[in-house]
């Protein structure tokens, strides 16, 4: 079965989650006599909402990115692949929830906890996903240098290890893990040895 | 007519689905002193809603699966099988409001049943067109064994009515329906021979 | 400019409309003692709503398979079918609003007429895009016979003819204008000769 | 890395932003004696929303346009244009909150200064993007001559200038902000040189 299909499954599942964020922000609702300035206090109240939205937005796309340099190495997939593809979704697709109960409750550690605490679901599932194509069915093009893949494999690793970290940090301070949580997706913009090695186009042909 | 625009509609409206399901999740909204102690009774008290959203994700990943499974071995589409496919996506369109009543309701028999009685109607639809693509409409592949079809449908066949047994039980207790509405989509988890057969790759030139 | 852009794009349209009607049907938020029959009586009240919701699935349905018919027969685009284009996904992407509204309020005319008209001016898009792929742009493939793409021009132009007859019929009786929405789209279930003509795919080579 | 990618899910974003700004039309929750004059007063009361609907709408159409004659002329993509286009489609996807916030607050001067800010910041994003790519990642098609490059450029960037100037104009007074609002996409109607060119499909090929 070729990749594809899974692929473009994904690719629906990115392009709805990153759209639908935004649908947890809602208008706010304003009465009174000087309807101006209670409508300028409401929109400034919101700033954790539209902070977590950005959030949540970068997250996806680097997941986006990720997923994309998993799937390009990969030869073919079958049903585990499928199964733990569709474990990775269940998480990114939940992602709204935690995002619009983190904006809404920025300061109340439950909140600040389940947010890390998807997000860290997501990043254990990716890293099945990856350990699975990598290691145990081998889809990967063979031609691909065993090195590349182990440092892959270990960035992935590290993300929901360093999330986690995060959440239980909640416990010490609640902004500390939001700190955590703005600071890890930098990270992941650095590119890997094996993004850089597919970015030069040498796939299936390696030097 | 080839089936590649049914394919990709349809894909279009499961990957749609899976994630506007979270939609029906609101975040609770919580008053008073003890905001913290608030807060986390009301997101214990989500655990049915949480549940069901897993399971309804669960099965529309199973239908997903399975869709392609049927439109793999076909040929080509017409009439019927678009007219049939859209019976088929109607019932999978409607899943986020059974799955948010009985997230909102999972005690009462009248969510419990209807909940199971979409799942039900959703499987109808599509051993209805499993029966027309294979044996009315002859749209399969013809070199694929008849048994391997045959058994396929059976499969398809099975699921609503045990779906509707589950559906039944409910007058019985609701918590044997939702106990099979779990139980159910786990043997779908077994591949089936054709399914078997696709994934060995040999589509059009079966030993 | 290929037609196969426009075609992927509308395709995205018209999956996430079918799939965001389901987004007006709210779980009734039932109070008091007796919460089962409470909860039996709302959902009954809500009949409407789940009438309205397959009425709005199935006009999306066939607007869709129409959508396909007329692309199928194009040779290419331009800014003028892209724009006429856009304009009726400018009507079907606000069809949710009215199916919404008269779901809600199945027996007052302004709700009725609303739904009517939106389906009207969403045909009248069709209509003038088919007119103007067809005779002024002239994008369709010329080996398709003049009287097979006149006959298709006309049913196009019937539809809201009779749709906004059915909307005048609202000032009689609004039960009359709903009879006729149900009823109408099952006249575009019987295809047109340029249907049949695309179906038994002779494309590019006409006898 | 080949542009298809990125293109596929820019587009799944366009289709599902634009589908989902009518859901944040609400049906009115219309009570009392007399039904149908308040549903109507209601309804002639959402007048500003159904505009901002409208002019948010015609406003991705264009996007969605501009956004294909970018790619068109791209041979290749990196990691900088496809975090550029992150950017774009942050406020791209974020444009549902300040189309509902003006529907809902048309006369109030931060909603419609809010609403031009958020369409400004997308089109300083798209022109970064297409400042990188034509001058900066020289990602383009060099065959394309590069007066028509220039010509895109300017076109690119007068458009969040006269966006920022619009903005600027609710200081004066807000109905002014909303007919530039209105004027501006009016322009982008006319195609550019470089639009024409792509049209006429000479890409690859220029005299």
């Amino acid at each position: 079965m070729p990749t594809s299909r899974i692929e473009a499954f994904s690719d629906g599942v990115f392009a709805i989650v990153i759209t639908l964020l935004v649908l947890e922000i809602h208008v706010p609702q304003v009465q009174g006599k000087d309807v101006a300035a209670a409508l300028a206090r409401s929109l400034l109240a919101m700033t954790p909402k539209f902070l977590t939205y950005i959030l949540s937005f970068v997250l996806v796309c680097i997941w986006w990115v990720a997923h994309h340099h998993l799937f390009h190495v990969l030869r073919r997939s079958d049903r585990g692949l499928l199964w733990l593809n569709s474990l990775f979704l269940l998480w990114l697709a939940f992602l709204p929830f935690p995002t619009a109960l983190m904006g809404d409750f920025p300061g109340e550690r439950i909140a600040v906890m389940g947010y890390g605490t998807v997000s860290t679901l997501a990043g254990v599932s990716f890293t099945l996903m990856r350990f699975y194509a990598f290691y145990l069915a081998k889809l990967v093009d063979e031609s691909i240098d065993r090195s590349l893949l182990n440092s892959a494999m270990l960035k992935s690793a590290l993300n929901p290890v360093l999330h986690s970290i995060a959440v239980l940090l909640a416990f010490v301070d609640t902004r500390l893990s939001i700190a955590l949580y703005i600071i890890l997706p930098m990270m992941f913009f650095i590119p890997s040895k094996l993004e850089r090695y597919v970015h030069s186009g040498q796939t299936g042909s390696p030097s």
